[in-house]
């Protein structure tokens, strides 16, 4: 087979590369993580890079580059990864712009948490056992087990992985062993008294788009480690749906997305371990929550039917499944305990969110809203709940955003308009040169051009506005937000009016999950004492602003909370204590779910939803009182 | 690396070879198994070959060929196997005679068996469910789980693997399933209505030198296929001590051990299911029996410390463990289930014994000899059961013994010498032209040659007897049994002096056995009312003639009976019916494990009992008669 030299900067790495194979396929091969949402199909505009020598070796400009590159870029030899095949015999070095490298995003990973009372799955415990003697020649296993039996009063069974290294490790030990137990029932190791070694646990909080792990010392309740990525995942699809649709296109689509993330979640648990210096062995228990399809595909459980009316999940109640069986980093006789799921995409974090929100026990009637590419909404109080799933998008990431990114260094994440003179003030993370837009961002732009009346109310620019930051000669129109030489990118950011309909569509999806609820509820806003708005994304908003443009019901601020993760904090909490295990399983039975797509309503609401603050502006007093005064 | 070519005749395989490697290496690496005892290390003179072609390209004679190897035998071309290694580049032809394939051996599989009351651990049962609706909700695996419920009246568990498959199972059936549940507790399997398959177990039976296999209807009780092979363990080492051994000898041996045996039961496994024209996949269940270091062995357990004082199991309790985890092909959801183990080397096949012949419930006092390489006894009754192990060695399989082979095709299983003429008669397995002596073979010419005077009663030949047939000339003394040109091996057949000390140590050791049982229980003979004489080689036995040499205690020959793999007859007790299984349990936790080695007279009982039939002849009253009589 012919090849061509690959090498890839500013990492150095030098690759064969097979004639006809993408820059995007070849980058994988090497294990560089190049930004992309669309998974390399040309749909994103974001996997741009520099070939610095050999572009007469690769294939010429796809549509989508036409599309997606600037002149000036294309002058300046940016392709599209994805767009780009190596074609011919030759050496090709090709440049990996920092802003096209897969970093580690900003990610909250903290979140509101109760104090939970330790009672973890496992614990360890000492035993002595008495030596074997022709007077006494009970097995090395039943000798064990009936000297725990004397400590815990029960006889617990032993797991298979472990019964193999009894006779040696109880010889090891001169016959005093650390055995630890597993829900009072099952010993699922035992090592030499010494060394003991400590007991571990991982908390995982699987998101579409991000993947939160927390490493816990399950003797002291302490968090000695939190830690994320992004959902790896992500190359094959950037919600759950699209990932449905990746794993029903083949029969071994299922398998290879269940191990990347397995993968994923292995490589957290190498780093955190590393970090603090312990040793996997010494992680005995796991929590994982995720909505319903990261939840099935964790399992390796087909989620197809998740997604086709009348929405069952395959799984609902909890589950305890050994960590070797999932291919989990952990001690050999380790459980992973799954959180249980509702229905439809409803899963272990909309479960987490209530343990941790505490929605569950209140009196007064309570929202919370865990914003994501998928956003869980659950409504009530101690009484009832209910919840639902907004297919919102991974806009708020940063995707299908001409300039959106996601948070990380450089990324605009605050924006103020003078609404007289238009001038626009930025804040970025770590204050370094501007090289995209936020979420956050996104939400303050529609805010602030609205009360600029930059925007009308149903998304579109004011055409009777003039200033030189709105370009109307553009193919979609676009308002500049930061001129090129003040940005890192050498390129105007700006918003155009395809990317406003982007934030436009989102946060209808979220307001119509919002409405839908309270309508089952027959509720009206003014009685929902507390909106709690959760995720990571969630937690950079300006509450102001996401009401301006409409996201959630029109209630006071100071009824509107950022609780952070609140998804892995549920899964933390249960990591702490059986008892939340317990109340989670409580909790799930009893939520009810609510397929939004199952409304007659639903079309309606959600167009309505679209507008800004709303088609009927009434549902929004406190805006139309805004936008009086101004 | 420089290689020469071998092939092997009469296979026609090919292979090219390192220099250095033995023949035998070489044909374990093309998968041809050769007779060894010894594993290749030269002091079997078992694994005969002859060389065709390229003598010249192989390493020169050594000290063990020049031992096993006649004068004809060398002039003919026949070398060791395991000792002509390759040193020079050339085509090398091997004839692999018949009588050194190692083809399936003949061996009873069938024993003494109890009818069992059906009670199987697992059931198939038809499942029907209601379709999801917006109305149910619920998952579909919680809607199967509350449909058992529905029938059994509780909630069983599943199986991860058979859990993952469920959304696809359901839809396919219709929302009409097979579910196979396992001790109604777990469901392990669940299929689409139709088609259905059907429910069969295995039982094995681990023996040291054979392994016994039997596939068995859960629906009908119907044993459909009994087979065999030898236990491929037998390669690296002849004996329980041996394997032990090389154990010990590296780490990485005991995965090998363990490995081979499972490959050894898979293999049977297959050939069952494509000869009853079943799949793996309807293999549910499987009971296994064998001594405790092959049922440690097969667990993956560490085995050494059975074999020191005070000689305790790593496990005595009977366990379940997925069969996938121990590499198993059946059910992905199968449990394997291990009879318990005693002590020492007493284990799951003498637990087998005990059920399959009821001492356990007898009010008369019994004895079972368990003979094989292992020979495990049981003395008592409903009151009180012993049992001990005897290393009696594989002398009865064929090894040790210049003629000796397993009972195949050309043993000669039976053996009549005239006292007169001292001529002898001989029966051949399949009437074949004889190629060696059995077991069976060897306890009658001890009996015969003793009621013919031509050994005395410590088995030294008899120095005044006169005929051509005892060549005293040779080292050791030899006794012709059949002449050259009758045998299928152009060599004289023949009993050395060294043969006849194999079987006195053999019979000694078992004899050693009963006699210290009967101690413990301070019995005689007279008061034993039934000796059960098990296994495969124990059934061909001419009782008359094992009593003659003193193998057992001396009772009336109407008190003794064959009574076959009583081990394998126990594990398909317990493969039919739980209840079995609990039995088995109390059994083992009665029995009381006698270690031979720890009695003060062991030595002496050991060396007295080498006598034919034993040092205190008046042990022996019966024989006391027949002497006088001849």
């Amino acid at each position: 087979m012919t090849k061509a030299s690959l090498i890839f900067q500013p990492y150095g790495k030098k690759l064969d590369v097979t004639i006809g194979e993408t820059i995007f396929e070849a980058a994988k091969e090497m294990g560089i993580r190049l930004e992309s949402f669309c998974g390399g199909h040309g749909t994103c505009g974001k996997c741009r890079v520099i070939i610095r020598r050999g572009k007469e070796s690769l294939s010429s400009l796809s549509g989508a580059e036409e599309f997606f590159l600037s002149k000036d870029e294309l002058d300046d030899g940016f392709r599209l990864a994805c767009q780009a095949a190596i074609n011919k015999r030759g050496i090709i070095i090709v440049e990996i712009p920092y802003w096209s490298q897969l970093d580690q995003q900003r990610l909250l990973l903290e979140g509101l948490e109760r104090l939970v009372k330790l009672k973890p799955s496992v614990k360890n415990f000492i035993v002595h056992l008495r030596e074997p003697s022709l007077l006494d020649v009970r097995s090395d296993i039943d000798r064990l087990l009936d000297a725990v039996k004397n400590q815990i009063r029960l006889r617990p069974r032993i797991d298979y992985e472990c019964l193999k290294k009894i006779p040696l490790v109880l010889r090891e030990g001169h016959w005093t062993v650390t055995a630890t137990l597993w829900m009072n029932s099952e010993i699922i190791s035992v090592k030499p008294e010494s060394p003991r070694g400590g007991v571990y646990g991982v908390a995982v909080d699987i998101g579409t788009t991000k993947l939160a792990l927390y490493l816990v010392n399950l003797e002291t309740s302490e968090t000695l480690m939190s830690t994320s990525m992004v959902n790896p995942q992500i190359s094959y699809g950037e919600d759950v749906i699209s990932r449905i649709s990746y794993i029903m296109a083949d029969d071994e689509n299922l398998e290879r997305l269940h191990r990347v993330i397995i993968e994923g979640i292995n490589r957290l648990i190498d780093e955190s371990c590393v970090k603090i210096g312990i040793t996997a062995e010494e992680i005995y228990d796991m929590t994982v929550v995720g909505n319903t399809a990261m939840h099935h595909i964790f399992l390796n459980i087909y989620p197809k039917y998740v997604a086709l009316n009348p929405y069952p999940a395959a799984l609902q109640s909890s589950i305890n499944i050994k960590a070797r069986e999932l291919g989990i980093t952990a001690n050999r006789g380790a459980y992973v305990y799954m959180l249980p799921t509702v229905a439809g995409f409803v899963g272990g974090d909309a479960i987490g969110d209530i343990i941790a929100t505490e929605i569950y026990k209140s009196d007064k009637l309570m929202m919370v809203i865990d914003i994501g590419t998928n956003t869980e909404i659950i409504l009530g109080n101690r009484n009832r709940l209910i919840a639902c799933s907004c297919a919102s998008g991974p806009v708020f990431e940063g995707a299908h955003i001409t300039y959106g990114m996601r948070a990380a260094t450089g990324a605009i994440e605050r924006i103020w308009i003078d609404p007289k003179t238009l001038e626009v003030r930025y804040q970025t993370i770590d204050n370094a040169k501007p090289r995209g837009l936020c979420g956050s961002a996104e939400v303050d732009i529609l805010a602030e051009m609205i009360k600029a009346k930059i925007i009308t109310s149903n998304g579109r620019f004011n055409p009777k506005l003039e200033t030189e930051r709105l370009r109307k000669n553009r193919d979609p129109i676009e308002f500049v937000i930061v001129r090129k030489d003040e940005t890192a990118i050498n390129n105007d950011i700006v918003v155009t009016q395809k990317d406003i309909r982007e934030v436009q569509l989102a946060k209808a999806a979220i307001y119509t999950g919002t409405s839908i609820l309270m309508r089952q509820m027959n509720i009206t806003p003014t009685e929902i004492q507390k909106i709690m708005i959760a995720g990571a994304f969630g937690n950079y908003i300006d509450p102001l602003n996401a009401r301006t443009i409409g996201m959630y019901p029109d209630v006071p601020l100071r009824r509107v909370g950022l609780v952070g993760n609140t998804a892995g904090s549920g899964a933390r909490m249960a990591l702490l204590s059986t008892k939340v295990r317990r109340l989670a399983e409580k909790v799930a039975r009893e939520v009810q779910y609510i397929e939004l797509g199952a409304d007659p309503m639903f079309q309606e609401e959600f167009l309505k939803a679209t507008y800004l603050p709303h088609k009927e502006i009434e549902r929004f007093p406190s805006i139309m009182q805004l936008m009086k005064n101004n």
